[in-house]
């Protein structure tokens, strides 16, 4: 699948708990790390509007453990009337093992009343041109 | 609503970010605390099944902000054959405003092989006489 | 002795590491949490000064486990020119076995250079009141 | 300086506290992130003898802000009788601004009943190895 970003993180103690795997609240943050990064990518200058997190869902496909290495993916996978949807999925780096996978809808507001407004048709093609890049980014490195 | 449990926490700098707000990270562990809490109150010996979480949604409602306290309620909704619904909600604690809505789907698994069996009809008994003894305190304390 | 402020928080999967016992790196979380308490508890204005977190030593007496609940109190303990001293200490509730113990050196800041300047008169007061009201709330309550 | 290990770590929201900057108590856990790749690098099989963290000293430099990436080496200082010292400092990768400095007193103990022991022969050695290969990793890397 064509990821425009990636975040890589090697399980230490600090994300394990006492069950000795990584801790479920823990996926959260690999996911907001990882949009961040998503959205430097777009390169997005946020002025008129922000975006809020509305929703997420999470899946918990398999438990990792410590030394394994997690890799997040993050993309826009619809763009609609006042929000856009973020598809991310985690994998074990050296196996491929699906760890998590996850949709976040982030609505955008405007930056004066946060009330939701319209996705800006420039934001749009940010979306779309960073998208393009990471098919192209993935394809040259795969 | 009734809540068998309910787990209090006041937001320091810890639970924020450089937005100001609660980091929807966060919300994640608050679930989880909630849950401990509520899988303590239903006072099972997980001896031969134990839990998985499977599945997680959050809907993010409003943002909290420092020296806010909030409050997490839990309970199990629906008990399916081989999973049961947990209910999450989190809420400002003086004026009730709701800051987070959530439902967990825990799997039922064998201790020897991970593989999903069917909810035993004792958690079940524990699940239910731990939703009564929620429904009376909540009579009784409000 | 005595603490103007004591932080109580029961020990939940996500305050351990796959070692079973409580992360070391959350001490430093549950001692920043303390010192929020503590200076809402000093009440003081902070318009004019800021405080800076410059230095922090703990020593780790022993391991707390899952479900053992930890009590945390800090209290100022010196006051110096540009800064000053907390000293915090985190106990299991039920046994009392000191799990850790901490200091950390405050700088006092100018809200407009960040340059170091003298803990203002009124601070010492609204710290001396303080730290007194603590003592008086320890001799009434133990 | 010479360090064997180096972590990476760009600050993310996650990182951050509602102060804009990195929470202070975050800095625990790069460094227990840090020690964690600094053992898997001295590659000991801790078989008889455990490792305990007994103390930790940190000194915040300077503050961290989003965005920027924080590098974060660490090394062994001192090999002492039941105990050895490591040395930990974080910098910002761009401009070299050293953010925080840090000692870990790490005691040596028996697997069984975890008492002080001295620290092993070849624990000395495989230490000491690694601290070469770190020299030498800097003296070509740099």
């Amino acid at each position: 699948m064509d990821w425009p970003v990636t975040y890589t993180r090697k399980v230490r103690y600090s994300d394990t708990d006492a069950q000795g795997i990584v801790f479920n609240g823990n996926y959260a943050t690999y996911f907001d790390d990882t949009v961040t990064d998503l959205f430097d990518a777009i390169g997005y200058e946020w002025t008129h509007v922000e975006v809020v997190l509305a929703r997420m869902e999470i899946d918990f496909r398999s438990p990792a453990r410590l030394g394994e290495t997690l890799v997040t993916g993050a993309r826009v996978e619809r763009i609609g009337n006042t929000s856009f949807t973020v598809r991310l999925e985690t994998w074990e780096q050296s196996s491929g093992r699906t760890v998590a996978e996850a949709k976040q809808i982030q609505v955008t507001v405007s930056g004066n009343d946060f009330e939701p407004v319209p996705v800006p048709d420039d934001l749009v093609a940010a979306i779309e041109s960073c998208a393009r890049s990471g098919r192209e980014m993935t394809t040259r490195s795969r």
